[in-house]
């Protein structure tokens, strides 16, 4: 049977091998009786009495590439001491760094970016407070805060572990937005502590990105700090989703064309995405949005409902619909799933309206694929980068702290918010607008220049920003 | 009358000038009256009818310079948007940044640093935390952490104004020991607060090295601070000092032919610095040292004594002397200067025994003038780059944290901190010491390398590392 070997799956082996003739050749002879295929071998270095190699097999999986590893660690008197794979390299040690943005190589330097020179620095913004937007790295810094609860589709996995997605959102940050962003992975789950934290450590950042907090305690968390301080707050998993959902449904609007005041929607799950896109719907115009969650509609009547649940009762479902989602589902123009693979079935999709547009936007898994309601829906969208239409916060998140910090923004307004969905949508022009494409690439460097500008064109409009059209003012006399 | 004009007091002005023939000119006969020089002139821009330029302009001192700017100010018609010098140039935008070290060019780039690759390193870290080690930025960055509340020689300017100090720091850690370090500037100065934020903060961190924090709240947070966590929590105004004094005086005392364990030390300032210094000294063998505050020389029976000063007059002061600094310090072999200018006098510098050891390290301006007792010291060192023997924790702080942070060092030893300031002494062999040749200079990085070894080793001595020689466990299957 040919076994598919892929690169993706290639694995790095570091082992430890006897410095005898004929050594080496047992592990080859392994590797090949596993139906595995030798790639590069690289010496480390030589020890006494052996040699240590990196040796690099190509596997047909992950399974494929534990029973290859096992075998090689069956081998009488060979040790491995060390297996990684491509995706483990390009995590191995961390994917950022702290970068000083002028060297110190003489005294000179040293007396001017630290004693004696920096104390006129300090004194500076001691003078005037404000300065440390200039005079500092906060103007261009931004805190990635989480408690590591909800993760990816991970959960509640905790601080440490939470730590490669963080570096990745800085990354991502940087790569798109010219922000410096550094991870800030704590150690609680209790809110207080939360915001007592990051209130304290404020002071050294232009902005806070809050991540992967779990709902309820995100909606707080996001609403005491902004409260508190005087720069933005903004949870990602809540308003980027947003964002970047509101543009979407912009542009498939435009493709069926209808109108978002008039169309019906229905959102499968509330969590802290449902419920900052419903939110930013309403805002936007939308006037009919039914909510739904494992209980099914949300209604008014309906037991049990939290503070935050009758809030959203209170502003959606103007019908008074209630029992399952599919009641909510049926005769809709628009349905956004925010939940899990399989709560949005062919069936609902068929009993829809007219060219209905289907979001659906479970990660990795969506609610319903693509190919199920190829033929039924006259637009779709998912999370996913191998389908068309892929809805990434990364189109929202590098554009709005760039505006927001652009313009010393003290928060982020519903209206800097609606200004970045229009700047994505606006992306793609009325002639190339298709059922297949209502979202730009997430590597269009368009993007990010137009949600800039919008968010600080519009900070300034709601007067929220600390810098205006002209400010030149960089750095005092000493 | 001649003026001395300095480059390092020139400033760059910018100001928007009239687009109108003879305009600029009015500018430049302004700075001739004023005395000052002109210097190269750029032009930012153009807008209608007018030119921004930035105007570079060579001046005496700083009040000389203000009077320029204030010449210019008053041109009718000419506006000075900006003013700024070459020390606040550097630090203007901040002077440090997040690098990404590998960039986000494709989507195999992006599906592999962040979703869904990333999925697989988050649980590698659940299923075996300590990998957080290995797959992320931890293990070689570290917190800068302050509250603002003693800042160089400023005192309690509060965590903005200390930000460009941190920032000239964590520049220090990376040029100087590869080591990536993030300031954290505290919006509180309450120890409780401090203690729990930084116990919330430390999962992405691989050590907190605590700055500028204030006595006597600094010993109680790093205390607690280093109980509650399993990486190294370093005040660096305590230790840093303390080790790199240490250094100096066993190269001096090998200068004068003394023993450390013989001779008498009279410590002048019992702050933060001093009575790490005491400690530093006395682990290292010391027997006889007498300190000294604004109230005198510290002693068991002397009134008000606070629980640190009380304990440190039992470890200290043998004799049970009294009455004022100056009797402390004659008839001492070192004298040991951590606190203000003149609290050294030439006549207390006198009454020493023979062949007399001076480290004066009040900064800027040391407690007395290396050239007002020239002739009368053995060895003489400051805290200063322009004289001779210049004792400064940068010395210190670059290679402990990469020694620790080598082998994921759990805290930071006396062993580990005796072994720093031996291996900066050893820097200078026995052919090179001299008496204005105690400690290497900070441009020799033959120091951080020593150090770091140092402290490495120290730690696996002391059982505090994680990591021991040999391991090259980098990354797991994924």
């Amino acid at each position: 049977m040919a076994t598919h070997h892929s690169a993706s799956y290639s694995l790095t082996i570091r082992a430890v091998i006897p410095h005898e003739p004929g050594q080496f050749a047992r592990v080859a002879a392994v590797i090949g009786e596993a139906d595995a295929v030798l790639g590069a071998i690289d010496l480390v270095r030589v020890d006494t009495g052996s040699v240590v190699r990196d040796i690099s097999v190509l596997c047909a999986n992950e399974e494929h590439g534990y029973r290859v590893v096992d075998a090689i660690r069956a081998i009488d008197g060979i040790r491995v001491v060390n297996v990684s794979d491509r995706t483990f390299l390009m995590h191995t040690g961390g994917k950022i760094e702290m970068a000083p943005k002028v060297s110190i190589r003489t005294r000179d330097d040293l007396s001017m970016a630290y004693t004696p020179g920096v104390a006129r620095v300090c004194q500076a913004i001691v003078d005037e407070p404000e300065m440390v937007w200039n005079l500092t790295s906060k103007g261009n810094t931004i805190a990635v805060v989480t408690d590591g609860t909800a993760v990816l589709g991970l959960g509640n996995i905790g601080p440490e572990a939470a730590m490669p997605v963080m570096e990745g959102k800085a990354m991502l940050f940087k790569e798109f937005g010219g922000v410096d962003a550094w991870p800030i992975c704590l150690d609680t789950t209790d809110p207080d502590e939360i915001v007592l934290c990051v209130k304290a450590l404020a002071p050294a950042f232009g902005g806070i990105n809050l991540e992967d907090i779990a709902a309820p305690r995100c909606f707080e968390i996001e609403r005491r700090l902004q409260a508190a301080l005087d720069i933005p707050v903004f949870h990602d998993d809540q308003h980027g989703t947003a964002i970047t959902v509101f543009a979407a449904l912009r542009n498939a609007l435009r493709v069926v064309g209808k109108e978002l005041e008039e169309v019906r929607i229905a959102i499968i799950g509330t969590g802290a995405a449902g419920t900052a896109v419903t939110e930013m719907l309403l805002t936007g115009g939308a006037t009919h949005i039914i909510g739904c969650d494992i209980d099914g509609i949300v209604h008014r009547d309906r037991p049990g409902l939290d503070s935050t649940l009758l809030a959203y009762a209170e502003r959606t479902n103007p019908l008074g619909l209630t029992g399952q989602a599919a009641g909510a589902v049926a005769d809709a123009d628009v349905v956004i799933g925010l939940s899990r693979p399989g709560t949005i079935t062919v069936e609902m999709v068929r009993s829809m309206a007219a060219k209905p547009i289907v979001f659906a936007m479970a990660n990795p898994t969506p609610e319903v694929l693509p190919g199920e309601v190829e033929g039924i829906v006259a637009v779709m969208a998912t999370g996913r980068s191998d389908y068309p239409n892929q809805i990434n916060n990364v189109l929202a998140f590098p554009g709005i702290f760039r505006g927001a910090l652009d313009v010393r923004a003290r928060e982020i307004t519903s209206g800097m918010k609606i200004a970045a969905a229009k700047a994505i949508a606006d992306v793609i022009t009325t002639d190339e607008l298709a059922p297949d494409y209502i979202v730009p690439s997430v590597f269009n460097r368009k993007v990010v220049e137009n949600v800039a500008q919008a968010v600080a064109a519009a900070a300034r409009l709601d007067g929220v920003a600390r810098r205006h059209d002209g400010d030149e003012t960089d750095a005092p006399v000493g």
